[in-house]
């Protein structure tokens, strides 16, 4: 069987602010059978994968640059060269294959592509799904079951090395990774503070999320002085998402031995001006470490989050909050989107019908 | 028997660069007779100690500015007020003591002042030396047996964790903790480039102390580039003892899982303007950690640095330079000089003869 594909691709390196005209919604003819196909002469690991969710992930934007320091780190990352296909984590069925791993109907997740098919070659990421425990497929896509919810488990637990008691500051609480990462920080005894860009916002993490407290960063006109006031004991571990003035603020505000684990640094992706003034004369004699972690250095643990969160989400004391958009034309926008901080919890697309 | 005791204090808080006009060169009288002194009462637990030599450090800096987060940290690098004596890093000989575990004669190393004497009371740090080994007495003044020593061993081998055959920076590698730390690398296993401000020094690291490379910094205008240039594979380790633009541009050519060590911080000390701006980014997707520390968190490992740095010193492996000035009068001119890079190695200034 032959489909028109649709698919996004972007025009052109990205190296300020994202706009629509960067992106380009493209077609192409597939055929979904693969002895019919011709997938560039390799049909014996090739799976042909209808797109059910795409993750939206503001990283994607440092693919996207003529240069970045990420595009050699890992394939996952590497740079997005415009009129290509995107890769993200996405979750899909097999329509065919011809890979004895997987077979047609097969559930999986991986690297999918921006858009309603994606043919998966030999070596991209790809694995079956257990669909028994039930929970929503869009949770596999990059989502609390996916790349966010290892980030967020690695990140606080292997990386911040939280003691029970410790204070916790996240930004961008309300996004993907850190909204994960307050909750897990609660359950496991921490006091956690989050900020986010909006009174809505703000109220979610206080009344539904369970964060001790949380502030609209938008409304605060000298950070510092902010954290001093949510904290008045100091900061022992801060969670950065975001960078530039907010990781300033939170390292003048570090205990002894704190920790600052940069996770994301959206305020600078888009604006290399943003780059935090660090106040290093702090940082060593309050002895702090700030450590940059990605979560592919953590699939050694993956078992170990897979299970401690499908507890947690089981039991009700993670709760998922979902930005779901629907279809691959609405896919730059909710890209763009995230830069505004638009989102609200884990954006994602969803492509086609469970 | 009475003396004058001469000795320095600050006429006033210095926040900015220090000036000459900033010291005074006080005279006091003293009883060196602990029967007939009144040492604010307090005669059992008081030691008379006739400095030899005391070491002049640039954090002595951050101890006199109106404020600084370095105050409350540890009782050696609380606030210097002014007109009251300064603590730091000596070694003296008892004049009389009132304390059974000391007597007159005894030679010890600890917290002395920039002066003639020092009138130690009960809880400050005092260490009998055992000078059967025959170092020079200087080497305990902040030196390589002293908190210099410490400071680069336990920076090395405890913070930056080395492994053979990684390529190590030293910024400031002429000062008394930089010179120690190339050492220590190189005779770890590790490649040492470093960085200093005149050609005499960076020959002196290039042929006699035995760097790998050296270069004058002031001579460079693209530190980055120059980085790249000394370091075409990347930077494993990076000893930083000065911030500023050498840490911006060290962090540019940073190796994946790269280690920070932030020592010392001089080009930040009397001008907060000179703020590294860190590319995070870079931070991040390098998995780099950034990690202050002091030496005082170290005395755990005193014994293993002290017979370890022995042992190199008896067999010649390392070697000291010292800058020594004489007299009390001459302290604060060999302070203000540590701000413009004009010592080479450890600077000392001995008081009296042994």
């Amino acid at each position: 069987m032959e489909v028109r594909n649709k698919y996004v691709t972007t025009k052109n390196h990205i190296d300020g602010a994202p706009n629509a005209s960067d992106f380009c919604i493209c077609e192409e003819s597939l055929s979904l059978n693969l002895q019919t196909a011709d997938h560039e002469g390799i049909s014996n690991d090739v799976v042909v994968v209808q797109n059910l969710y795409v993750s939206i992930d503001p990283y994607q934007i440092n693919r996207m640059k003529t240069h970045s320091c990420s595009h050699n780190i890992v394939p996952a990352a590497s740079a997005v060269l415009p009129g290509q296909g995107i890769g993200g984590s996405g979750v899909g069925r097999v329509v065919d294959s011809g890979n004895p791993d997987f077979k047609a109907g097969d559930v999986v997740s991986g690297n999918l592509n921006w858009g309603e098919y994606t043919v998966v070659k030999g070596g991209r990421l790809l694995q079956k799904l257990d669909t028994s425990l039930g929970f929503p497929l869009s949770y596999y896509a990059g989502g609390v079951l996916g790349t966010s919810g290892l980030t967020a488990y690695a990140g606080f637990f292997k990386v911040c090395k939280p003691k029970k008691g410790e204070k916790v500051f996240v930004s961008a609480a309300c996004g993907s990774v850190g909204i994960l990462v307050g909750q897990y920080a609660k359950l496991f005894g921490c006091y956690v503070v989050g900020c986010a860009g909006s009174k809505e916002k703000v109220d979610l993490l206080k009344n539904k999320i369970g964060f001790d407290d949380a502030f609209n960063y938008k409304e605060e006109t000298d950070l510092s002085s902010t954290l001093e006031r949510y904290f008045p004991t100091g900061i022992d571990i801060y969670f950065d998402n975001v960078g530039g003035e907010m990781l300033e603020a939170a390292i003048q505000n570090m205990n002894n031995f704190g920790r600052v684990t940069i996770c994301g640094q959206i305020s600078e992706y888009t604006n290399t001006q943003k780059r935090a003034k660090l106040d290093m004369i702090r940082v060593l004699y309050k002895r702090i470490r700030i450590k940059g972690f990605i979560c592919p250095d953590f699939m050694d643990i993956y078992q170990e989050f897979i299970s401690t969160t499908t507890q947690y989400l089981q039991t009700s004391k993670i709760k998922v909050i979902e930005d779901i958009s629907y279809g691959v034309d609405s896919i730059p926008e909710a890209f763009l989107h995230l830069f505004h901080g638009n989102n609200i919890g884990k954006k994602v697309v969803r492509i086609a019908q469970d």
